[in-house]
């Protein structure tokens, strides 16, 4: 089974002094395994050309085929993820003819409705449509900054913005479809509550269970006490080229690990 | 200002394969940055050996100060955080007296009030009390597994379990007073909503604010439209070694913009 290795950058000081909850990353994460592909890493930088470039330039360096970026697209001074990439790859930043035209007709539409004076392409306007060289723009479909596109064969870069709603939108336009068609893994997971059983106990029969499903990937979560009685979250999620083989895998590890952990005196929640 | 420097280590496949919303390191970056540290960056690793390992090294190699590594320090297989910080360190993992015994008094507690049956160190057991040569246990008020401490003077490396209470209790017990006894700087941050301006027009008026303030840093955040009405949250915050000069950096800063913002038919929100 060949693995599509995924890494992710978060761009912004709002995530990193508290400010913001990185859901980004988060939906990206499920979103991206759910489709098949593995997320090996996620990294949350600050808006510092420096910072952004090195950590484009590790993640390319451990040969990553999908690095999805979020965040520093916009027009102001402190969005920076573009100077970054184009630093981390050594291009020129450049006016994209074809970005240009989505951002003046996003303000065109805009001053249309009356929702601004002037469509003018001021310099913070034109700022969205430089993009490292060999870039390509995709559409927004909610906001003024386009996506970003490097596609080089082998490692693919996608810029895409930090507002939410814009980022979930280019993702699922655009980059979606791009993604199944190269990926052909299914990834399954179910979990289980138990409780009576504390993850010191718990770990022996997890080991066992894997030495005999060594194709899933057991992981325990304690979730506190409930009147002195332990309770524990246990997940198994496989990943497979069909999707009932990795169903299967995933149920199969299940029900070996629901009878050992009731021989051991557990309970497994309904 | 000399500013102390951290950086975040999640670890967890749960992170990555979007299970579960990393607050965790949320939590961490918004109280470090109120005690006035400045986190720099935050890196979401699997439960893998090498890849802990390496996203070790490489924050020590960027000069942190602090390292803060959450997730990965149970009794089950995954848990390898302190596998992955011995070998980042070059050091050996040896079974620590003092958290051996910390461990000990939790299962021979739990015991006692009849969670489980047998206190047995047992091998999962005794895994939490590896810890490489050098670090320090620190007491888990609420968990099993101790949280551990490498002081080398310079930089500190703190690992926290995945837990959330845990960690925070931890973090709040122990890491704290350390951190408050270091740093003596003070962060402030104020935030306000505008309307009728949209972001590109607002970008050049940030700049002229900064460039009156540059002791501030200024950041906005599109929040849609309503009614044809651009929304937008604008931040200002600032670190200083007194607290009032934090405040009125931040205050100034912010009447400057305010103006400018209505002077160009913005409106401020109440």
């Amino acid at each position: 089974m060949k693995l599509d290795v995924f890494e992710i950058i978060s761009v912004g000081n709002e995530l990193l002094n508290g400010k913001t909850l990185n859901t980004n990353a988060h939906w990206l994460a499920k979103t991206i395994t759910k489709l098949g592909g593995f997320v090996r890493r996620c990294t949350v930088v600050r808006d510092d050309v420096d910072d952004i470039s090195s950590a484009i330039k590790e993640s390319i360096k451990r040969k990553v085929n999908w690095l999805i970026i979020s965040g520093g697209l916009g027009p102001t001074y402190d969005d920076k993820t573009l100077q970054g990439l184009a630093k981390a790859l050594n291009r020129e930043l450049i006016v994209n003819a074809d970005a240009l035209k989505m951002v003046e007709k996003k303000y065109e539409m805009m001053a249309h409705h009356g929702m601004i004076k002037k469509a003018d392409l001021t310099p913070e306007r034109i700022k969205m449509a430089k993009l490292p060289k060999g870039s390509k723009p995709i559409i927004n479909p909610i906001g003024t900054a386009p996506g970003v596109m490097i596609d080089d064969g082998y490692k693919k870069i996608v810029c895409l913005p930090g507002v939410p709603v814009e980022m979930r939108a280019i993702f699922k336009e655009s980059i979606l479809p791009m993604i199944t068609k190269v990926i052909n893994n299914f990834y399954h997971e179910k979990s289980i509550h138990t409780t009576g059983i504390v993850e010191s106990e718990l770990a022996p029969l997890i080991e066992k269970a894997l030495s005999n499903n060594p194709l899933v990937y057991i992981k325990s979560y304690p979730k506190g006490y409930e009147e002195g009685n332990a309770k524990i979250e246990i997940q198994v999620t496989a990943m497979a080229e069909q999707y009932f083989t990795a169903k299967k895998r995933v149920e199969d590890a299940l029900e070996q690990l629901k009878s050992m952990i009731m021989a051991h005196g557990g309970m497994i929640e309904k």
